[in-house]
């Protein structure tokens, strides 16, 4: 049996192994993902983000409770690139979700590595596509929401989920004009938190002032949780469902949802490919070298060093 | 006078204009940054950042009043990604540091844009040499310390200040482990709020830990402040000093900084470049939209149209 027909059967072994390989950037990882790839697409694909400390990660833990309550089977994907170094999501994998790390119905992967090319996004959705092809009925990807990796990850999701918790401070003005264009479903998390009542008229406030944007159908709902007491999630997974059902509905609007995230990915895949090949080809060569002498000698400015590189590079059509 | 002589003499309508420019990457900017570059490395940078709601503006604006009172002129940069759509830092900026909008010794902006090639690293380090160039003593940027963008800016910074606050759940555990590396001063701010003792040994333990990385001669020292009541700032700033001292003492440790900051500065910048130059032409082209039908109708995976468009663009050597 080859590797992709194993993912396919639900083999957690060669699973694992793949996201390793993905993480690690193998180039065979990338044959496995071309075999894959008629298998995906069948997957519910659930964003939540939000800021450190909202208590994500528990009411992700939670949602599983209830989705395998029901029967369904669940991919967990837990992006933290606030650890370029030392790997602080393999950290996070250890302490979180462990009363699910038995249940044979959960797999859960945490993602922080980003590599010097970038690419985190990339290897997200790739990772996506193989907690999809594995058979999971829904995954639910975790993100800080921050920065704009972030943002790209949520938004290919189906439904996203917004988790805020009262009193955050100034920051959260900015945040949320940030955040509002891409929230599907709203949270606040710790309502019994001073400050919960305004966190919900602020939130309730923006969503109404950009009513042209929900012109569509769908109106964000803002739903208050206790994630600690199991409280407030089931009327969350409701309200993806009803999320999924409006998507659903609609061929038409299933099929441009379909469309901006193929843009988005291949976009993504694109520009990935050509920077590690290209830059990669650029910084091994004894021009990069010469070019940083230079300037730190003060001959050349970097703007000027940089457009001669590139443009000698992509004249000679080498890479 | 031309425009970058305007920059260097100080005129505050000039600097606007071209850090508006950069921020639309609008391609007159390149030639006068090209002119400025002479005229930077003569600021003394200081990063700032930690997640929303630690205070970082508050601290900021604290530093700024004490940095004034020495008569240092000051130039503020506020990078805030959260806002891919509506521009929140801009927001940000009316009401920030209102205070200090009408001193002539101090400028400030914010940057939220990040364009759809991304760049707002570059971006924000064009924006630091301007502010360098137009004779600021200081420059401080604050970022929202959490993708690897911000890191990445604050890095290139000669002292970055992380700030954290007591008690911010489970997320700090990671969030310490991925910004221990960058930090040179910790402050813990709202430092009279429940649990800051515990943050403290949190930290002090985790620094200690990582000994081997401060061989060096720096243990980034932990402080405490409220910066909304002024408290525990004067001590920052002194620390400040001091690790600008230890930087600037070894001609060997300085010019291994610039280096590294120059080196990653170009490397940036020609990743901006290419990704820029190759990637608009494909996306314009139309393989691109061709590509993107046949993956829709299930005809190709996205890595194979990914691979085959990227080995024609960069065979042609057109770009």
């Amino acid at each position: 049996m080859g590797i992709a027909d194993k993912i396919v059967s639900g083999d957690v072994r060669a699973v694992a192994r793949l996201i390793r390989d993905i993480d690690d950037m193998v180039p065979e990882a990338r044959a496995i993902l071309k075999d894959l790839y008629p298998f995906t697409g069948r997957a519910y694909v659930v964003g939540i983000t939000g800021a450190p400390g909202v208590g994500k990660s528990t009411l992700v833990d939670q949602m599983v409770a209830h989705l395998r309550k029901a029967a369904k089977t669940v991919g967990i994907l837990a992006v933290d690139p606030t650890s370029p170094f030392s790997g602080g999501a393999i950290l996070g994998d250890r302490v979180r979700m462990q009363r699910h790390s038995m249940d044979e119905g959960v797999f859960i992967r945490s993602m922080a590595t980003r590599g010097y090319f970038g690419g985190l996004t990339q290897s997200t959705r790739s990772v996506i596509d193989v907690l999809d092809a594995m058979g999971k009925d829904y995954i639910l990807v975790e993100t800080v929401g921050v920065g704009q990796d972030e943002i790209d990850i949520v938004q290919s999701a189906h439904t996203t989920i917004i988790v805020v918790i009262p009193g955050m401070g100034d920051d959260i003005q900015t945040l949320k004009a940030g955040i509002l264009e891409v929230g599907d479903i709203f949270v606040i998390n710790k309502a019994d938190r001073d400050g919960a009542d305004r966190t919900l008229m602020d939130l309730r406030g923006m969503i109404e002032m950009d009513e042209k944007r929900y012109k569509d159908g769908w109106k964000p709902p803002i739903l208050t949780a206790q994630a600690v007491y199991d409280k407030g999630i089931r009327e969350i997974l409701d309200e993806v469902e009803k999320h999924r059902g409006y998507l659903t509905s609609s061929s038409e609007r299933l099929s441009r949802h379909k469309y901006e995230k193929t843009r988005k990915d291949l976009t993504e895949m694109i520009k990935d490919k050509i920077v590690r090949q290209v830059l990669d080809d650029i910084i091994h060569s004894g021009e990069f070298e010469e070019a940083l002498q230079l300037i730190m000698k003060g001959k050349v400015d970097p703007y000027t060093a940089c457009d001669n590189i590139v443009l000698k590079e992509l004249k000679s059509g080498k890479s």
